[in-house]
Protein backbone atom coordinates (compact mmCIF):
# COMPACT_ATOMS: atom_id res chain seq x y z
CA UNK A 1 0.00 0.00 0.00
CA UNK A 2 1.43 3.59 -0.34
CA UNK A 3 1.74 6.07 2.37
CA UNK A 4 -1.78 7.80 2.23
CA UNK A 5 -3.29 4.23 2.43
CA UNK A 6 -0.90 3.47 5.56
CA UNK A 7 -2.13 6.72 7.03
CA UNK A 8 -5.81 5.94 6.33
CA UNK A 9 -5.89 2.44 8.38
CA UNK A 10 -3.99 3.40 11.34
CA UNK A 11 -5.17 7.35 11.66
CA UNK A 12 -1.67 8.52 11.81
CA UNK A 13 -1.22 11.59 9.65
CA UNK A 14 1.16 11.55 6.27
CA UNK A 15 3.41 14.25 7.87
CA UNK A 16 4.02 12.20 11.26
CA UNK A 17 4.43 8.97 9.23
CA UNK A 18 7.11 10.48 7.55
CA UNK A 19 8.10 11.86 11.07
CA UNK A 20 8.55 7.81 12.10
CA UNK A 21 10.52 7.19 8.72
CA UNK A 22 12.89 9.81 9.33
CA UNK A 23 13.33 8.80 12.94
CA UNK A 24 13.81 5.37 12.09
CA UNK A 25 10.72 4.04 14.41
CA UNK A 26 9.59 2.50 10.99
CA UNK A 27 11.67 0.68 8.42
CA UNK A 28 11.48 2.28 4.71
CA UNK A 29 9.03 1.01 2.48
CA UNK A 30 10.11 -0.58 -0.99
CA UNK A 31 10.85 1.57 -3.35
CA UNK A 32 8.46 1.62 -6.29
CA UNK A 33 10.27 4.42 -7.79
CA UNK A 34 12.46 7.37 -6.40
CA UNK A 35 9.68 9.44 -4.88
CA UNK A 36 7.46 6.35 -3.98
CA UNK A 37 7.31 3.46 -1.54
CA UNK A 38 5.24 0.72 -0.88
CA UNK A 39 4.36 -1.04 2.24
CA UNK A 40 2.69 -3.76 3.92
CA UNK A 41 1.32 -5.42 6.85
CA UNK A 42 4.64 -5.45 9.41
CA UNK A 43 4.67 -1.73 8.23
CA UNK A 44 1.16 -1.29 8.77
CA UNK A 45 1.81 -3.45 12.34
CA UNK A 46 4.49 -1.69 13.48
CA UNK A 47 3.18 1.96 12.92
CA UNK A 48 0.06 0.71 14.65
CA UNK A 49 2.65 -0.07 17.69
CA UNK A 50 4.51 3.68 17.51
CA UNK A 51 1.29 5.32 17.73
CA UNK A 52 0.50 3.09 20.77
CA UNK A 53 4.15 3.61 23.04
CA UNK A 54 3.84 7.44 21.72
CA UNK A 55 0.18 8.62 21.38
CA UNK A 56 -1.65 6.68 23.98
CA UNK A 57 1.32 5.77 26.03
CA UNK A 58 2.61 9.46 25.71
CA UNK A 59 6.28 7.87 25.24
CA UNK A 60 8.76 10.66 24.42
CA UNK A 61 10.76 9.36 20.67
CA UNK A 62 13.92 8.34 22.43
CA UNK A 63 11.68 5.95 24.54
CA UNK A 64 9.87 4.54 21.78
CA UNK A 65 13.15 3.84 20.03
CA UNK A 66 14.59 2.17 23.07
CA UNK A 67 11.51 -0.13 23.43
CA UNK A 68 11.39 -0.78 20.04
CA UNK A 69 14.80 -1.83 20.13
CA UNK A 70 14.30 -4.64 22.60
CA UNK A 71 11.46 -5.90 20.37
CA UNK A 72 13.77 -6.35 17.61
CA UNK A 73 16.68 -7.64 19.99
CA UNK A 74 17.61 -10.98 18.65
CA UNK A 75 18.25 -12.27 22.12
CA UNK A 76 14.40 -12.00 23.19
CA UNK A 77 14.76 -12.14 26.61
CA UNK A 78 11.29 -11.01 28.04
CA UNK A 79 12.78 -9.91 31.53
CA UNK A 80 15.54 -7.56 29.33
CA UNK A 81 12.11 -6.30 27.32
CA UNK A 82 10.61 -5.80 30.97
CA UNK A 83 13.16 -3.81 32.25
CA UNK A 84 13.71 -1.86 28.89
CA UNK A 85 10.18 -0.77 28.84
CA UNK A 86 10.11 0.28 32.83
CA UNK A 87 13.23 2.66 32.47
CA UNK A 88 11.73 4.20 29.13
CA UNK A 89 7.72 4.74 30.26
CA UNK A 90 9.51 6.28 34.07
CA UNK A 91 10.01 10.21 33.67
CA UNK A 92 13.86 10.94 34.77
CA UNK A 93 13.41 12.47 38.17
CA UNK A 94 16.60 15.15 38.88
CA UNK A 95 16.98 13.94 42.62
CA UNK A 96 18.60 16.53 45.11
CA UNK A 97 20.11 13.82 47.40
CA UNK A 98 17.23 14.35 50.11
CA UNK A 99 18.62 11.77 53.02
CA UNK A 100 15.32 11.82 55.15
CA UNK A 101 13.14 10.75 51.75
CA UNK A 102 15.58 8.02 51.21
CA UNK A 103 14.91 6.92 54.70
CA UNK A 104 11.21 6.99 53.96
CA UNK A 105 11.65 4.93 50.91
CA UNK A 106 13.88 2.31 52.31
CA UNK A 107 11.38 1.66 55.29
CA UNK A 108 8.56 1.44 52.74
CA UNK A 109 10.22 -0.58 50.92
CA UNK A 110 11.78 -3.05 53.80
CA UNK A 111 8.19 -2.98 55.48
CA UNK A 112 6.52 -4.67 52.44
CA UNK A 113 9.17 -7.08 52.75
CA UNK A 114 11.22 -6.03 49.10
CA UNK A 115 14.59 -5.69 48.44
CA UNK A 116 15.98 -2.71 48.69
CA UNK A 117 17.64 -1.82 45.50
CA UNK A 118 18.50 2.30 45.78
CA UNK A 119 20.12 2.48 42.57
CA UNK A 120 17.38 1.36 40.72
CA UNK A 121 15.11 4.08 38.71
CA UNK A 122 11.89 2.88 40.73
CA UNK A 123 13.50 3.74 43.94
CA UNK A 124 15.35 7.03 43.34
CA UNK A 125 11.97 7.96 41.52
CA UNK A 126 10.24 7.61 44.68
CA UNK A 127 12.62 9.22 46.77
CA UNK A 128 12.41 12.09 44.14
CA UNK A 129 8.49 12.38 45.00
CA UNK A 130 8.83 12.32 48.90
CA UNK A 131 11.43 15.06 49.15
CA UNK A 132 9.07 17.21 46.81
CA UNK A 133 5.92 16.42 49.29
CA UNK A 134 8.49 17.10 51.80
CA UNK A 135 9.69 20.29 50.43
CA UNK A 136 6.08 21.74 50.10
CA UNK A 137 5.42 21.16 53.41
CA UNK A 138 3.03 17.85 52.95
CA UNK A 139 4.57 15.66 55.46
CA UNK A 140 1.37 13.22 55.73
CA UNK A 141 2.37 11.99 52.46
CA UNK A 142 4.48 9.69 53.14
CA UNK A 143 1.65 8.03 54.98
CA UNK A 144 0.17 7.30 51.10
CA UNK A 145 2.71 4.49 50.61
CA UNK A 146 1.38 1.74 52.28
CA UNK A 147 -1.68 1.89 50.61
CA UNK A 148 -0.45 1.96 47.57
CA UNK A 149 1.64 -1.20 48.37
CA UNK A 150 -1.32 -3.30 48.77
CA UNK A 151 -3.19 -2.42 45.31
CA UNK A 152 0.32 -3.03 43.40
CA UNK A 153 0.64 -6.43 45.03
CA UNK A 154 -2.08 -7.90 43.20
CA UNK A 155 -1.83 -5.45 40.19
CA UNK A 156 1.59 -6.81 39.83
CA UNK A 157 0.78 -10.68 39.64
CA UNK A 158 -2.31 -9.65 37.39
CA UNK A 159 0.60 -7.77 34.70
CA UNK A 160 2.93 -11.13 35.06
CA UNK A 161 -0.05 -13.45 34.24
CA UNK A 162 -0.96 -11.04 31.56
CA UNK A 163 2.09 -11.32 29.66
CA UNK A 164 3.54 -14.93 30.56
CA UNK A 165 0.01 -15.68 29.01
CA UNK A 166 1.16 -15.02 25.05
CA UNK A 167 0.95 -18.19 22.81
CA UNK A 168 4.42 -17.38 21.19
CA UNK A 169 7.51 -16.04 22.44
CA UNK A 170 7.55 -13.37 19.87
CA UNK A 171 4.32 -12.71 20.77
CA UNK A 172 5.19 -12.57 24.61
CA UNK A 173 7.87 -9.53 23.85
CA UNK A 174 4.82 -7.90 22.08
CA UNK A 175 2.42 -8.08 25.50
CA UNK A 176 5.19 -6.86 27.65
CA UNK A 177 5.65 -3.97 25.70
CA UNK A 178 2.19 -3.00 25.22
CA UNK A 179 0.44 -4.56 28.32
CA UNK A 180 3.13 -2.37 30.29
CA UNK A 181 2.23 0.84 28.45
CA UNK A 182 -1.84 0.12 27.47
CA UNK A 183 -2.06 -1.36 31.17
CA UNK A 184 -0.54 2.48 32.73
CA UNK A 185 -2.83 3.89 30.68
CA UNK A 186 -6.11 2.26 31.26
CA UNK A 187 -5.00 1.78 35.04
CA UNK A 188 -4.95 5.61 35.20
CA UNK A 189 -8.20 6.14 33.57
CA UNK A 190 -9.63 3.37 35.75
CA UNK A 191 -8.42 5.20 38.72
CA UNK A 192 -9.94 8.18 37.79
CA UNK A 193 -13.57 7.05 37.05
CA UNK A 194 -12.84 5.29 40.59
CA UNK A 195 -12.39 8.37 42.65
CA UNK A 196 -15.21 10.42 40.86
CA UNK A 197 -17.52 7.34 42.03
CA UNK A 198 -15.78 7.63 45.12
CA UNK A 199 -16.13 11.29 45.80
CA UNK A 200 -19.71 11.16 43.86
CA UNK A 201 -20.66 8.82 46.81
CA UNK A 202 -19.09 10.98 49.20
CA UNK A 203 -21.09 14.16 48.45
CA UNK A 204 -23.93 12.54 48.21
CA UNK A 205 -23.44 11.36 51.79
CA UNK A 206 -22.75 14.68 52.72
CA UNK A 207 -26.24 15.72 51.33
CA UNK A 208 -27.98 13.39 53.56
CA UNK A 209 -30.60 12.91 51.43
CA UNK A 210 -31.62 9.55 49.01
CA UNK A 211 -29.83 11.33 46.18
CA UNK A 212 -31.31 10.59 43.01
CA UNK A 213 -28.81 9.87 39.68
CA UNK A 214 -29.91 13.42 38.99
CA UNK A 215 -28.30 14.79 42.10
CA UNK A 216 -25.27 12.42 41.52
CA UNK A 217 -24.86 13.61 37.82
CA UNK A 218 -24.70 16.95 38.69
CA UNK A 219 -22.31 16.28 41.55
CA UNK A 220 -20.34 14.38 39.38
CA UNK A 221 -20.83 16.81 36.71
CA UNK A 222 -18.91 19.51 38.60
CA UNK A 223 -15.79 16.96 39.38
CA UNK A 224 -14.89 17.51 36.00
CA UNK A 225 -14.88 21.07 34.77
CA UNK A 226 -16.07 21.33 31.15
CA UNK A 227 -15.52 17.96 30.53
CA UNK A 228 -18.77 16.56 30.47
CA UNK A 229 -19.74 19.30 27.97
CA UNK A 230 -17.75 18.60 25.22
CA UNK B 1 15.67 37.47 47.90
CA UNK B 2 17.45 37.75 44.58
CA UNK B 3 16.49 35.45 41.71
CA UNK B 4 20.02 33.71 42.24
CA UNK B 5 18.94 32.03 45.96
CA UNK B 6 15.58 31.57 44.50
CA UNK B 7 17.43 29.08 42.22
CA UNK B 8 19.89 27.91 44.63
CA UNK B 9 17.03 27.17 47.10
CA UNK B 10 14.64 25.27 44.71
CA UNK B 11 17.44 23.63 42.40
CA UNK B 12 15.50 25.34 39.59
CA UNK B 13 18.31 26.96 37.04
CA UNK B 14 17.84 31.30 36.63
CA UNK B 15 16.70 30.81 33.11
CA UNK B 16 13.79 28.47 33.88
CA UNK B 17 12.85 30.67 36.56
CA UNK B 18 12.62 33.32 34.16
CA UNK B 19 11.16 31.23 31.66
CA UNK B 20 8.09 30.58 34.35
CA UNK B 21 8.06 34.26 34.76
CA UNK B 22 7.49 34.69 31.40
CA UNK B 23 4.67 32.57 31.04
CA UNK B 24 2.75 34.05 34.43
CA UNK B 25 3.42 30.49 36.32
CA UNK B 26 5.86 32.71 38.64
CA UNK B 27 4.31 36.11 39.58
CA UNK B 28 6.64 38.79 39.00
CA UNK B 29 9.33 39.93 41.85
CA UNK B 30 8.68 43.47 43.44
CA UNK B 31 11.50 45.52 41.43
CA UNK B 32 13.94 46.84 43.29
CA UNK B 33 15.52 48.65 40.48
CA UNK B 34 14.89 48.22 36.74
CA UNK B 35 17.03 45.46 36.42
CA UNK B 36 16.53 43.73 39.33
CA UNK B 37 13.84 42.28 41.66
CA UNK B 38 13.17 40.63 44.95
CA UNK B 39 11.28 36.99 46.08
CA UNK B 40 9.73 36.12 49.25
CA UNK B 41 8.69 33.07 50.65
CA UNK B 42 5.58 33.30 48.78
CA UNK B 43 7.34 32.84 45.40
CA UNK B 44 9.81 30.05 47.11
CA UNK B 45 6.54 28.01 47.79
CA UNK B 46 4.70 28.42 44.62
CA UNK B 47 8.04 28.09 42.29
CA UNK B 48 8.49 24.61 44.11
CA UNK B 49 4.85 23.80 43.56
CA UNK B 50 5.54 24.68 39.83
CA UNK B 51 8.58 22.29 39.39
CA UNK B 52 6.74 19.77 41.41
CA UNK B 53 3.92 19.55 38.82
CA UNK B 54 6.39 19.74 35.74
CA UNK B 55 9.42 18.17 36.36
CA UNK B 56 7.85 15.45 38.99
CA UNK B 57 4.16 15.10 37.54
CA UNK B 58 5.15 15.64 34.00
CA UNK B 59 2.68 18.27 33.35
CA UNK B 60 2.60 20.52 30.15
CA UNK B 61 3.70 24.52 31.39
CA UNK B 62 -0.72 25.00 29.58
CA UNK B 63 -1.45 22.10 32.03
CA UNK B 64 0.59 23.73 35.02
CA UNK B 65 -1.53 27.42 34.19
CA UNK B 66 -4.57 25.69 34.52
CA UNK B 67 -3.92 23.78 38.12
CA UNK B 68 -2.79 26.95 39.40
CA UNK B 69 -5.78 28.61 37.98
CA UNK B 70 -7.90 26.61 40.39
CA UNK B 71 -5.42 27.53 43.41
CA UNK B 72 -5.87 30.94 43.06
CA UNK B 73 -9.50 30.84 41.79
CA UNK B 74 -11.42 32.63 44.46
CA UNK B 75 -14.57 30.27 44.49
CA UNK B 76 -12.39 27.49 46.32
CA UNK B 77 -14.45 25.32 45.28
CA UNK B 78 -12.52 21.68 46.08
CA UNK B 79 -14.85 19.58 43.83
CA UNK B 80 -13.85 22.06 40.93
CA UNK B 81 -10.26 22.01 41.91
CA UNK B 82 -10.27 18.18 41.43
CA UNK B 83 -11.70 18.63 38.37
CA UNK B 84 -9.22 20.62 37.05
CA UNK B 85 -6.57 18.35 38.47
CA UNK B 86 -7.83 15.43 36.61
CA UNK B 87 -8.07 16.55 33.47
CA UNK B 88 -5.26 18.25 33.53
CA UNK B 89 -3.00 15.40 34.41
CA UNK B 90 -4.54 13.31 31.28
CA UNK B 91 -2.92 13.00 27.93
CA UNK B 92 -5.86 13.55 25.61
CA UNK B 93 -6.29 10.83 23.72
CA UNK B 94 -7.28 11.17 20.10
CA UNK B 95 -10.16 8.40 19.86
CA UNK B 96 -11.18 6.86 16.30
CA UNK B 97 -15.13 5.85 17.03
CA UNK B 98 -14.54 2.21 17.91
CA UNK B 99 -18.09 0.67 18.81
CA UNK B 100 -16.59 -2.34 20.45
CA UNK B 101 -14.28 -0.75 22.42
CA UNK B 102 -17.09 1.74 23.48
CA UNK B 103 -19.30 -1.04 24.67
CA UNK B 104 -16.38 -2.82 26.46
CA UNK B 105 -15.87 0.24 28.75
CA UNK B 106 -19.67 0.46 28.81
CA UNK B 107 -20.16 -2.99 30.29
CA UNK B 108 -16.81 -2.66 32.59
CA UNK B 109 -18.35 0.38 34.00
CA UNK B 110 -21.64 -1.13 34.56
CA UNK B 111 -20.06 -3.88 36.15
CA UNK B 112 -18.28 -2.59 39.01
CA UNK B 113 -22.01 -0.74 39.29
CA UNK B 114 -20.72 2.79 38.48
CA UNK B 115 -22.50 5.50 36.54
CA UNK B 116 -21.60 5.79 32.60
CA UNK B 117 -20.45 8.59 31.69
CA UNK B 118 -19.79 8.55 27.69
CA UNK B 119 -18.64 11.99 27.93
CA UNK B 120 -16.21 12.13 30.50
CA UNK B 121 -12.07 12.58 29.98
CA UNK B 122 -11.24 9.64 31.74
CA UNK B 123 -14.08 7.41 29.96
CA UNK B 124 -13.38 8.34 26.59
CA UNK B 125 -9.81 8.07 27.50
CA UNK B 126 -10.45 4.33 28.35
CA UNK B 127 -12.06 3.69 25.44
CA UNK B 128 -8.92 4.67 23.53
CA UNK B 129 -6.51 2.37 25.09
CA UNK B 130 -9.11 -0.26 24.33
CA UNK B 131 -9.79 0.43 20.80
CA UNK B 132 -6.03 0.94 20.65
CA UNK B 133 -5.11 -2.69 21.97
CA UNK B 134 -7.64 -4.47 19.62
CA UNK B 135 -6.15 -2.60 16.86
CA UNK B 136 -2.82 -4.08 17.59
CA UNK B 137 -4.30 -7.90 18.37
CA UNK B 138 -4.36 -7.73 21.99
CA UNK B 139 -8.04 -9.20 22.43
CA UNK B 140 -6.93 -10.65 26.22
CA UNK B 141 -6.34 -7.06 27.18
CA UNK B 142 -9.89 -6.06 28.53
CA UNK B 143 -9.90 -8.98 30.86
CA UNK B 144 -7.23 -6.91 32.80
CA UNK B 145 -9.83 -4.21 33.60
CA UNK B 146 -11.68 -5.64 36.85
CA UNK B 147 -8.51 -6.43 38.29
CA UNK B 148 -7.49 -2.74 38.19
CA UNK B 149 -11.00 -1.63 39.19
CA UNK B 150 -10.67 -3.80 42.43
CA UNK B 151 -7.67 -1.83 43.01
CA UNK B 152 -8.64 1.84 42.56
CA UNK B 153 -11.68 1.29 44.72
CA UNK B 154 -9.72 1.33 47.78
CA UNK B 155 -6.82 3.79 46.22
CA UNK B 156 -9.97 6.23 45.62
CA UNK B 157 -10.95 6.11 48.82
CA UNK B 158 -7.35 6.28 50.45
CA UNK B 159 -6.95 9.52 47.94
CA UNK B 160 -10.28 11.15 49.36
CA UNK B 161 -8.97 10.71 53.18
CA UNK B 162 -6.14 12.30 52.23
CA UNK B 163 -7.70 15.63 50.38
CA UNK B 164 -10.09 15.97 53.01
CA UNK B 165 -7.36 15.38 55.94
CA UNK B 166 -6.24 19.25 55.24
CA UNK B 167 -6.29 21.78 57.92
CA UNK B 168 -7.71 24.54 56.38
CA UNK B 169 -9.79 24.65 52.98
CA UNK B 170 -6.22 26.99 51.21
CA UNK B 171 -4.47 23.86 52.31
CA UNK B 172 -6.98 21.28 50.88
CA UNK B 173 -6.68 23.26 47.96
CA UNK B 174 -2.92 22.74 47.17
CA UNK B 175 -3.29 18.88 48.60
CA UNK B 176 -6.09 17.80 46.05
CA UNK B 177 -3.65 19.38 43.38
CA UNK B 178 -0.01 18.05 44.64
CA UNK B 179 -1.74 14.98 46.16
CA UNK B 180 -3.35 14.07 42.81
CA UNK B 181 -0.15 14.52 40.73
CA UNK B 182 2.43 13.37 43.07
CA UNK B 183 -0.01 10.44 44.17
CA UNK B 184 -0.14 9.15 40.57
CA UNK B 185 3.81 9.62 40.43
CA UNK B 186 3.96 7.80 43.26
CA UNK B 187 1.73 4.97 42.53
CA UNK B 188 3.61 4.57 39.34
CA UNK B 189 7.22 4.15 41.70
CA UNK B 190 5.74 1.55 43.53
CA UNK B 191 3.74 -0.38 41.08
CA UNK B 192 7.53 -0.44 39.45
CA UNK B 193 9.02 -1.81 42.39
CA UNK B 194 5.98 -4.56 43.27
CA UNK B 195 6.24 -5.48 39.56
CA UNK B 196 10.45 -5.84 40.43
CA UNK B 197 9.99 -7.80 43.64
CA UNK B 198 6.97 -10.15 41.29
CA UNK B 199 9.01 -10.87 38.66
CA UNK B 200 12.23 -11.71 41.19
CA UNK B 201 10.02 -14.31 43.21
CA UNK B 202 8.71 -16.13 39.93
CA UNK B 203 12.24 -16.07 38.23
CA UNK B 204 13.36 -17.82 41.82
CA UNK B 205 10.35 -20.32 41.74
CA UNK B 206 11.24 -21.17 38.00
CA UNK B 207 14.95 -22.11 39.36
CA UNK B 208 13.54 -24.27 41.95
CA UNK B 209 16.51 -23.69 44.18
CA UNK B 210 15.99 -21.94 47.39
CA UNK B 211 17.48 -18.75 45.80
CA UNK B 212 19.56 -16.13 48.05
CA UNK B 213 19.28 -12.43 48.34
CA UNK B 214 22.60 -12.86 45.52
CA UNK B 215 20.28 -14.96 42.85
CA UNK B 216 17.53 -12.72 43.45
CA UNK B 217 19.87 -9.23 43.60
CA UNK B 218 21.05 -10.78 39.60
CA UNK B 219 17.56 -11.96 38.15
CA UNK B 220 16.41 -8.33 39.53
CA UNK B 221 19.24 -7.08 38.12
CA UNK B 222 18.49 -7.99 34.73
CA UNK B 223 14.84 -6.96 34.63
CA UNK B 224 15.89 -3.00 34.76
CA UNK B 225 18.78 -2.98 32.09
CA UNK B 226 21.50 -1.02 33.25
CA UNK B 227 19.36 0.69 35.50
CA UNK B 228 21.66 -0.84 38.47
CA UNK B 229 25.06 0.27 37.43
CA UNK B 230 24.00 3.73 37.31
Amino acid sequence: MRIAELSRRTGVPVPTIKYYLREGLLPAGELTSPNQARYDEAHLHRLRLVRALAEVGGLSIAAVREVLGALDDPEKSLHKAMGTVEVAVSSPVAVAEDAVAHAQAREFVERQGWTYRPRSDAFQSLVGVLATARELGHERFVGQLDGYARACGPLAEQDLDYVLGAPTKDAALEVVVVGTVLGDAALAAVRRLARREASGRREDAERGSAAGEGDREAAGGAAEGDADCR
